[in-house]
C-alpha cells in the first residue's frame, strides 16, 4: 500500500509562469468534475478576478456576467471581506459547533436583522443542499408529517442519501419511506395551465397546488418548498399573487412554507430577500451564495420563532462539522457591512431597472431569437428560440457556438439550456453592462 | 416586510472586553445548534487557540483533547495553513468548479499522492456527508445497482432529501427506490456473534455480511460503505482479516467498496488513512476533517482509476456550487506539506505507542471503570462501565459529572455516549499527552 505516485513541486514561487493549457491539464488529470463527462472537459483557467473581472494564467480578461455559479454577488476580491477573512485567521480559523463563538453569533445576528420579524434563528450548513436537507428536517419534526411538494423546475441541491447510510441513532429520526411530490408552478412563457395572462397563471398554478395538497392529504404534508424565484430553471418571476396564494394553503392545512433563497437572496434580485418584493413571510428561509459571495463554504436556515420554539425542549437531530464556521462567519458579517454600507442592494435594483432591463429589451427588439426577457436586479434571463411563434428552444449547439463566441468577446457567460442568464455580481457598473451588453449583441449576430 | 430588529454594532475593536456570558448568551439567542435541544445549551465559549490548546474570552485555557469534532489533526492556528489561506485571499478567493484553478489541482494531486496506487482523480465536496453522498452516486452509476450496505455502529452524516426534493433532471438519475440495508460490524468487546476472539469476530462479521449479501441478492448490492475505523461509533478497530475478507467477497460480487475515511484518515490513526495499515484496497475513499484539519470547510472522494474511467464519456449527475474551493484546496496543500515536512503522521503513531496506549492502559489498572482501552496513534476510545463482568455501560448522569470535572481541570474532552474518546491533535507532545492522563486520572477519582 506504498503509494509511488510522484507529485509537482510546490510552484508558489513561480505560478505567474504556467500556461492555461498546464493549468487545464493538471486540473482534468486530476480533479473529477462537477455535473460532467471527463473525457471532454476544456477547463477555463482562472487565475484571479476583481470586482466583476476575472482573469485567466496569461493575462486575458473576462467581464464575468455569470457570478461564477449565480453567488459573487458582491464581487471578486471585495478588500472588506478579504480582510475579515485574515483578520480570523489570525484569531481562531475553526471551532465545534458546539462552542459559542463571537463571530458567528455576529454572522446569525447580521442575517437576522435582514430578515422578516418572524424570524428567530439562525443554523448554519457548508452551503445550500445541506440547508434546504435540514430545513425539511425541520418541516418535517415540527408537523410530524412527512411528504413535501416542490416543484418540477427547480433545484435545490444534490444530497439525498448520507443520512440513511448512517446506522447509529441519528438515521431514525430522518428516515421517511414516503416522500417528494412535484408540481407545476408558474412560468406563463411556457405555461403548462394553457393560461395567457399572469393573473390566469397565478389562480391556475394555485389551483394546480390546492388540488395536489388535497390528493395527497394535507395531513401528510409537512413542507411546501419553493425557490422565491426558481434561479437555474430560468429565473421564473412569480406572478402577482402567486407566492401570497401559497403561504394561504400553507395557513389553512398547517403546513410549512420554506423558500429557497440559495440563488435569489442577498441582493440578486435588488433586494435582501427576494421574499421582500411579496407579502409574504416563510417559515423557513434557506441560503447561501450571496451571504457571503461563496468567499467561503457557507449556507444556512433562517428559523421562524415558531419553529425554533419547537426545539427547545426537544433535540433537533441534524448537525455538521463545520455548522458556524469561523472564517465563513468573518466573511458573512464583513458582506452584509459592505451591503449595507455601499449601499449594493440599492445598485443592483438600479442596474436592472436603469440597465439591464432597458438594455436587454434592446436587444430582443434587435434580436428575433430572444423569445422572452424577464427579470429583476441582476437577476436576468435571455430565453432564446428559433420561432417567436411557436417558442421552440435553440438547439444546443446554437448555445454552444453563442458560448464561444461570448468567451472570444471576453464575457464569461451563464448558459443553462436555451437561456443566457444575464446575472452579474449586484456591484457591476452601469459601464460594465453597456461592455456587456454590445457584446451580447456582437456575439448574437455572429452567431445568426 | 421591513425588518425593524437592531444589531449590535460591529465590536471588532472590543472583543477582547466581552465575557464568555456575553458570547454564550449572544450565540444561544441567534444561533441554532446541532444535534441538540435549544433551550438548556450552556455553551463553551471559545475565543482562540493553539497548537493542542484553546481558550475563552477571560483567558482560561483548555488542552483540547476533543480535537474539536475530531478535526484539528494538525492542531489550532498552523502558521502554515493560515499563511496559505492568507497568500489564496490575495489571489483569488472563489471561482465556479466548472473552470481549472492551479491551487485546486495540486491539492488534488497532494491528496492522490498518499492515496493507494489504483487511485486517479479527486472530487471534491464541502464536508464528509456530501463526499458520502457522491461516493454512494458513483457506486450505483458505476454498477447500474442501487442498494448500499453499511453498519449499524456508523456515522456517514446527515444528508437525504435535497436531491429529490429537486425539481430538474438533476433529480432523476438520482432518485433510488430502494435504498440502505445495514448490517453488524465486529465490535468483540460488545459482540454481536458470541464470539471470544478478535480472529472468531471477524470470521463471524463477514459470515454475516456475506448472508445478509446473498439474500439482499447480490446483483442488486452497488457498494459497501464502511468507516475504515468506526469513529463516533466507538472507535472500533476492525480485527485482523475483516476488511480484507469484506474486499474479497465485494470483489465476488463486482460490489464497489466505499471507505469513509472522514475522521480516520489523515493521520488520526498514525497513518496517512486508516486503511494503510491493512491489506486493502477500497474502490472510492471519502475524506473531510484532517484533510485540512477544518480551517476552511471542505471534504471530498478519492476515485479509483476504474471507476473515474467510466465517466470520461458518461456525465457525472452531481455537484456543488463550491467544489474544490480555492481557500480550501490552499489549506489542503499547505497541511499536506506540513504533514510530510514535519512529520505529523510519525508523531500520531509515536504518541499513541510510546505514550497514550501506555498511559491509558494505566489508567484502565488503577480505575475499575474503564471496561476497555482500544484504539491507535491519536485515536483512543476509553469504554466506561458500571461493571467490568457485564460490561453495563455508566449512565449518562456520571458521563455528565466527568465530562464537569474534566473541563474544571481544564481539559476539553469528547464524550459519546458511555466513552472518553482520547482525541488530540496528531501534533500533540509527549508532555501535553501527560497533562492530560494526569486530569482523566483526578477527573475519574473524582467522579467515583
Amino acid at each position: 500500500m506504498t503509494p509511488t505516485r510522484t507529485v509537482l513541486a510546490a510552484p508558489a514561487n513561480n505560478v505567474e509562469d504556467l500556461s492555461n493549457a498546464e493549468v487545464a491539464s493538471l486540473d482534468t488529470s486530476n480533479v473529477f468534475h462537477s455535473w460532467s463527462a471527463q473525457g471532454s472537459l476544456k477547463p477555463l483557467a482562472i487565475a484571479g478576478g476583481s470586482g466583476s473581472t476575472v482573469w485567466d494564467y496569461e493575462g486575458r480578461t473576462y467581464l464575468d456576467f455569470s457570478s461564477q455559479l449565480v453567488n459573487t454577488n458582491i464581487g471578486h476580491q471585495h478588500p472588506r471581506l478579504v480582510e475579515a477573512i485574515k483578520q480570523q485567521l489570525d484569531t481562531l480559523t475553526t471551532v465545534a459547533p458546539a462552542h459559542a463563538n463571537y463571530t458567528r453569533a455576529l454572522a446569525a445576528r447580521k442575517i437576522l436583522s435582514h430578515a422578516p420579524t418572524n424570524m428567530d434563528k439562525v443554523f448554519f450548513t457548508n452551503g445550500g443542499a445541506d440547508a434546504n436537507e435540514n430545513a425539511i428536517r425541520m418541516a418535517r419534526l415540527h408537523t410530524g408529517r412527512d411528504k413535501v411538494i416542490s416543484r418540477y423546475r427547480s433545484y435545490h441541491g444534490n444530497t439525498g442519501a448520507a443520512i440513511v447510510a448512517t446506522g447509529d441513532w441519528r438515521r431514525i429520526p430522518n428516515e421517511y419511506s414516503r416522500g417528494h411530490i412535484h408540481v407545476f408552478g408558474p412560468y406563463l412563457y411556457r405555461s403548462e395551465f394553457w393560461a395567457e395572462t399572469p393573473e390566469q397563471e397565478a389562480e391556475r398554478a394555485l389551483q394546480h397546488l390546492r388540488r395536489t395538497i388535497e390528493l395527497e392529504g394535507p395531513q401528510s404534508v409537512a413542507a411546501v418548498l419553493l425557490e422565491t424565484v426558481p434561479g437555474t430553471a430560468g429565473i421564473l418571476l412569480p406572478p402577482p399573487g402567486y407566492l401570497e396564494g401559497v403561504r394561504a394553503l400553507c395557513d389553512q392545512h398547517g403546513i410549512v412554507l420554506i423558500l429557497d433563497e440559495v440563488m435569489a437572496g442577498f441582493g440578486r434580485t435588488g433586494d435582501w430577500f427576494a421574499l421582500d418584493a411579496f407579502n409574504v413571510r416563510p417559515d423557513l428561509i434557506t441560503f447561501a451564495k450571496g451571504v457571503n459571495s461563496g468567499y467561503v463554504p457557507v449556507g444556512g436556515v433562517i428559523i421562524s420563532e415558531e419553529i425554533s420554539r419547537g426545539f427547545d425542549d426537544r433535540v433537533f437531530p441534524g448537525g455538521l462539522t463545520y455548522s458556524g464556521h469561523p472564517l465563513a462567519a468573518a466573511s458573512i458579517v464583513a458582506s452584509i457591512e459592505a451591503f449595507e454600507e455601499e449601499n449594493i442592494v440599492g445598485n443592483a435594483a438600479r442596474i436592472g431597472a436603469d440597465h439591464l432591463e432597458p438594455g436587454l429589451k434592446a436587444l430582443a427588439a434587435k434580436h428575433d431569437v430572444i423569445g422572452e426577457v424577464r427579470g429583476r436586479g441582476v437577476f436576468w434571463a435571455l430565453e432564446l428560440v428559433e420561432d417567436r411563434q411557436a417558442r421552440t428552444p435553440v438547439s444546443p449547439a446554437f448555445m454552444g457556438k453563442l458560448k464561444a463566441e461570448l468567451l472570444h468577446r471576453g464575457l464569461l457567460p451563464f448558459i443553462a439550456d436555451n437561456r443566457v442568464h444575464v446575472v452579474p455580481p449586484a456591484v457591476v457598473t452601469p459601464e460594465e453592462v453597456r461592455q456587456a451588453l454590445a457584446i451580447y449583441d456582437d456575439a448574437l449576430a455572429a452567431v445568426r
